[in-house]
């Protein structure tokens, strides 16, 4: 049963949810919110134990909120997305990535997916340990001719620019000028007093079909596709013990360490394009704009797959032809998935608590936005 | 019935032209005519209403006739491929276009495939509107990182830097360069004189087998793809208009207004390649092989799909495994396809009035130019 | 019935090539050799004729041994990767090639896959004769834009630069750097005495099935893909007969003109990374992980399909998932694969005496591998 609120025109938001909650079926747990022009519209629920302000690991939609942290930074003049990360960061200007711009970086091109040696949990969950490693590596492909998933190091590096910067982490700069002004309940680091809120992640369950499809996509641990998912480390950590480790929620790495509700997300985004509570944008039409365009789209040497980024956001326009061009968000490991439309002035939220086949953004997610598009835009 | 005359030798293709009106039944009616080292060998057609000298919209392959007139000068030395499209025309080195050069902008790699706003039909029938929207407009994608079909803008944008280059439009060139020389039924701005010849376009029937393809290939209005073919607009012109309005048939737009037979597009690339009626021809080996050469081959942001270009042309040899390196020409979207064979000296042009699913250069054609190469090269 | 030896463990291995063998039937005639830490650990054999030392043109894999020279030069600050290989060859630096690098040379984005001539099979013997034919052509595409296998010529372009530098052939540097200090049974340019050992390649017979899928790869003989493989020339020589021709066998061409036994290209990449008979690797980790580094992946021109390749060594990993990351080595036309991975020190050899459908490294090689890896690091 959906529990939680919509907006006068958007009931037809929460018929698609309760389908989806009937189609899934079993134990299926999650939260839907959305906003239009600064307004809350949509606010759901559904599943055991889930309330609407329940909390769980959003894993790579956590990237969304580290680089709305950058595409401040670069709105201010702090930083300059042209200019070489060496130049912030000059323990990176090695090894044949001194010309990596900090735009390359962003989008994914910079070929330092992972390290020769892997991680420990309590490792990857410090950014500086993982941008102290893999900073000083050799590209795992020539910086220039390609572009890969940085799956689980990408705010680490970025999150570095930002330290060697400001002289505070990434997670110190997004509590003060974003998660705290609008009280988001979208966490980088969750504070000891919100742990009563959070829900375990749930494994996968796939069918027979689905196992089969998943083990036919199986790559050795150590390919590129093993370091940037950590598989070559000794210990190798499955994904969805990422949140539910006590030290990845503490200091929340800025790749996948976010925790957050739908309603947390939604609003992060709605903050970013509109007018929330009183307060400005925290973005300008041009900021917004520079951090959606694509730049990088094609095969992704991580994934083995065709992908798109934009500026530390996913170019989600090209993955999904009903959202039009200009749309930043960014999805995560157990389904969720989170975006700003300027046009139309809506923020979507959405996340799970077990892992969907095949990984990645939920399949649901498209039936729910096109509702939610729809209703904003009727 | 096919209609016409084809030279000695060329009899099958008369017979493969025959099969193919059969297999295509119902109202098809088409044209198809080539020429060979500048010799006209086939002059075809068959339909109602259609004779050797009707003329209809020819959609992209418009492109051809325009980027002719950028061969030429280039050849010429007037324009520099390697120069800034800034340099040229500095109201488009804005929002971090400043780089792209002229080259880059010919491959469909500017990024700037449409505009914000969208256009009216008579505003996309003038060439400068559309060059003065687009070309202020931050890029799509960062320019250099990717290529799409900037489908109904490339000819403004080239033409806008022909006009600052030569004080002339690139229609005014071609009609003084190309097309009146050789007498040329392939016009960009349709004379009052010459609209009795001019046959409709009609739009596509398709299955609904064909539909529900179709239908699976929606992308939203405002998409890249929406954007690229001006369904952004509040009032979205449908392709098939274009040509049935005065407006464009008059303006002869040079990314989609051209009006032709298929013996003026085969005229035309065996002026450029060969010597047609005692003339040189148009262009030197050297510039029809850098115009041919590959530039963007791969995902087209744009079309959603692997697509290939050289200079303001296609590189029809990689859609095409039949056809050799170095062939260079445009495809249209009703049907069109017109090319020239610098190795074996062939011009190929085809157009038909009704729209051939699935949209682009129509199927039949790989089986005419198949048999117009055979029987050129026996 | 397998002949030849295993080291204690690779029990396995002898079973996998058995079945293979089984599975192949027919005139199947296979060598499988491996090294681990520079230790011999696989050396087997099977079919009628062959023998552990007999030798088989191994097509590409020569490619391998080409580029070990160039890897073991740049190592030695003799050639610089990122020097124009116009700097080295000033002919080359002409038709927009000025600033193509010897490591774009080295990654297949040169652009010049062949020559609008073509080759007889003599000329196709000379590397230097190939070297002036296709150094002073224009590019095929834009170089810096696209990729594409270079397929009969990459051997003879980097030789060239090896020779100006040198004032050796590369034949003759792998000669006295590599084949000779470790006695490799792997030829480029098979000495008289080898001759009785040699047995020619045998052509595919394809099922009708087959065949009908090879029907439906055609292209023309001067499309890029004809020009690579030198289908444009009159006498157009099928691959087959490359190393089944004397002159071939005797000169060596650095392209496809390689002699060798399994043992001799699992031997000469044991060499390249480990020490072999108390010898020290040949290459340094770093210049290992430099030619192994990813350059070039995505959609290939020439083969016009999915490819990757490091510096003249093929990215094996984004084909096969089950290679770890810096994995580098080459397959060749009938069906052999070579190669070395520096994380589990595994040196891999296979070669067969008939081609294997459909072309490129024989579809067995995944199997055999993965029994070598696997025994190898249990």
């Amino acid at each position: 049963m959906v529990q939680g609120s919509v907006a006068e025109g958007f009931e037809s938001v929460r018929e698609e949810f309760a389908a989806v909650a009937v189609a899934e079926g079993g134990d299926y747990a999650a939260q839907l919110a959305a906003y239009r022009q600064g307004e809350r519209v949509v606010d759901l629920w559904t599943g055991p134990e889930m309330t609407g302000d329940s909390l769980t690991g959003v894993f790579s939609s956590t990237k969304g909120a580290a680089h709305l942290v950058v595409a401040l930074l670069a709105q201010d003049g702090v930083l300059d997305l042209d200019t070489t990360v060496g130049h912030y960061w000059p323990e990176f200007a090695v090894e044949g990535k001194q010309d990596v711009t900090l735009r390359d970086l962003l989008a994914h091109r910079a070929g330092v997916v992972g390290a020769d040696t892997g991680f420990a949990i309590d490792e990857l969950a410090d950014d500086r340990i993982v941008a102290e490693r893999v900073g000083g590596q050799r590209p795992y492909w020539r910086p220039g001719t390609a572009f890969g998933y940085h799956a689980l190091v990408i705010g680490a590096l970025t999150g570095e620019v930002v330290r060697r910067v400001t002289g505070q982490s990434l997670q110190q700069v997004y509590e003060q000028r974003v998660r705290a002004p609008f009280g988001l309940d979208f966490h980088l680091g969750l504070p000891e007093a919100a742990e009563s809120r959070f829900l375990t992640t749930q494994p996968m369950l796939p069918t027979p079909e689905q196992q089969a499809e998943l083990d036919e996509g199986y790559t050795a641990s150590n390919s590129l596709t093993g370091i940037a998912f950590n598989q070559n480390h000794p210990k190798a950590v499955e994904l969805v013990e990422l949140p539910n480790s006590r030290v990845v929620r503490e200091l929340g790495p800025a790749s996948v360490g976010g925790v957050a509700s739908a309603h947390g997300m939604a609003r992060m985004y709605a903050a970013a394009i509109s007018s929330v509570d009183g307060q400005a944008p925290l973005l300008r039409p041009d900021t917004a704009a520079a951090f959606a365009q694509v730049h990088s789209l094609g095969y992704d040497l991580v994934l083995r797959q065709h992908h798109g980024f934009g500026l530390g956001f996913e170019a989600l326009g090209d993955k999904y032809p009903l959202l039009g061009q200009g749309v930043f968000g960014h999805s995560g490991a157990a389904g969720s998935l989170a975006f700003a439309d300027p046009r139309s002035g809506v923020a979507y939220g959405y996340n799970r608590r077990r892992f969907a086949f095949p990984g990645g953004p939920a399949p649901e997610n498209e039936r729910l936005f096109k509702a939610v598009l729809t209703a904003a835009s009727p």
